[in-house]
């Protein structure tokens, strides 16, 4: 029988490792899940991971080839293989994760942000199948964003393009976890909307359910489940971010001209209360030349699978790129 | 004696269409000029263009081999080789520039926008040679952008990426030619800051120079030579000028984190002036990964010869990109 060939994918979190083997075609064949534990050294996680995968790997033995590892880990820089200064991880500085995960496995090795793997895997498994120009938005605790042009991820002159979460709203706005102020990802992104709530709260004096809850346990999943009950503060709340997030995606539009924008993530799951007013504000602020063209679409990976799935596809699209040449 | 082989670039402007021999090097060989009759068909323009053409290269018939055919041209669209309702030209609709060129000419021929012909001038014989990921902003009438990805021009899915002009700095500001609202160019351009000025005019009471001139008559080279005199309304304007350019820029960087941003056009000849600001500017709005990585340049093109050099370097481009595969 022909051995089936396979690509590792590792999602490094701040709470759980998550990694499991991916064909061609983005099956996933098995996955465990380890803890990751942050404040240990990397070398340790690397170790761990090892470990569990051969583990893993035992029974599958003779039916199967490991064609590289491909990992998606916050702060991820592909072009060197590193992680630097990760916001969730006690990793001191830059860490040589490729270098350290080679030193188990004679493969090649891919690091990059959790984004940029969402793309790829969108781009070969997912719902950008076949497309060559698009943008993948994260709507998660913040906003993230992998750009493919022409077929590539964007990955810029040091390896960190795709920040289109820290592009400018309001340069006097809400104050943003890198420092600066108005960043679209202070609205658009879980925490974005429970910040509008906030406000909406202050500002209006319509009665809402949302008044009986503390800001700080307050998530995007309940002023959905309150917009979905008729909730005026939650629908407004929805309509203000879709309408932040649409306009400013008109911005990025004009710079890439993509096929399709992806919206991904824990946000984008509230579906129609985030898409339309999302849609109906791009639609507004596009370009002429622009409009009606950009489709905006939901992630077509499975979410809990998405994030192993995008670290695999990153050693399938080098595969695939070599092929080509 | 060896035949030198050279690319023809064609620059269509609304007045004049300038063409020239170029070497691989970016070496003007031989140049001329045509009144472009903007009224005409386009057919007529490339009839008289071919014979100019045979005209200027007979005298150098055993000297030099024509490789390829590039031509710059306002909404030009280099997938299909069209120019698609053109705002100065009374062409009518989509016209295939390349298929007009081609009854004439057995060779490559390749149709490209003046700004993403001014980038590709730029990384070849310019001020991004050897760079990988830059964008070319032209600062004249209005403002143009030319963005390069990963060693390539970023055309998007439809050919027409790169409208950084049209990205949205106040959604309900002045009015833009393309019938949005609050547009980049609306700011930073030649008529951008001419229209600021006139702003300026009304909200001080400052005595200025400016206040003799029409509006009208207004040019933003007799801003910077007012600004050159110590004139404080015109400081003040190129101040304002390069502040929103800095900050917008900021976004930019975002998605592309580019090497450097090279200022190119009339407005960009202000020097300093521009300049200062936009980099200042720029800086404080970077998120902290992208600060002090980011060179902000002026051409390395001469101004007068850069859309002929841009237009002949789309079709050196293509055949150092066929060597490389």
């Amino acid at each position: 029988m022909a051995m089936i060939d396979v690509t590792l994918g590792v999602d490094i979190g701040g709470t759980n490792t998550k990694f499991g083997l991916v064909d061609r075609e983005g099956k996933g064949i098995t996955e465990m899940s380890i803890p990751t534990n942050a404040h240990e050294p990397a070398e340790n996680l690397i170790a761990r991971l090892h470990e569990k995968v051969e583990e893993m790997c035992r029974p599958l033995t003779g039916k199967y080839t490991l064609k590289g590892i491909g990992i998606g880990a916050p702060n991820a820089n592909f072009y060197r293989g590193t992680v630097e200064n990760p916001p969730n991880l006690n990793w001191k500085g830059v860490v040589d994760v490729a270098a350290l995960v080679r030193k188990y496995y004679d493969l090649p090795v891919a690091v990059t942000n959790d984004a940029n793997a969402a793309a790829l895997g969108e781009m070969l498994y997912g719902a950008a199948k076949g497309m060559k120009n698009f943008v993948v938005i994260t709507l998660g605790t913040g906003l993230g964003s992998g750009i493919v042009a022409g077929g590539d991820l964007v990955y810029g002159a040091d390896g960190f393009a795709g920040e289109i979460g820290h592009t400018i709203v309001d340069p006097q706005g809400r104050e943003c976890g890198c420092g600066g102020r108005g960043h679209l990802e202070t609205y658009a992104s879980a925490t974005g909307i429970c910040r509008t709530v906030g406000e909406l709260l202050s500002r209006r004096r319509t009665e809402s359910e949302l008044r009986a809850i503390a800001p700080r346990d307050l998530t995007s999943k309940m002023i959905a489940d309150a917009a979905g009950r008729g909730d005026g503060i939650a629908k407004e709340a929805f309509e203000f971010t879709g309408r932040i997030l649409g306009m400013k995606l008109s911005d990025s539009v004009a710079h890439l001209s993509p096929e399709a924008i992806i919206l991904f993530g824990g946000l984008a799951s509230a579906g129609a209360l985030i898409f339309d007013p999302t849609k109906r504000a791009l639609e507004e602020y596009l370009l002429p030349i622009f409009r009606n063209k950009v489709k905006l679409l939901p992630s077509g990976l499975k979410e809990g699978d998405a994030a192993v799935l995008g670290a695999s596809a990153l050693i399938w699209n080098e595969i695939l790129k070599q092929r080509k040449q």
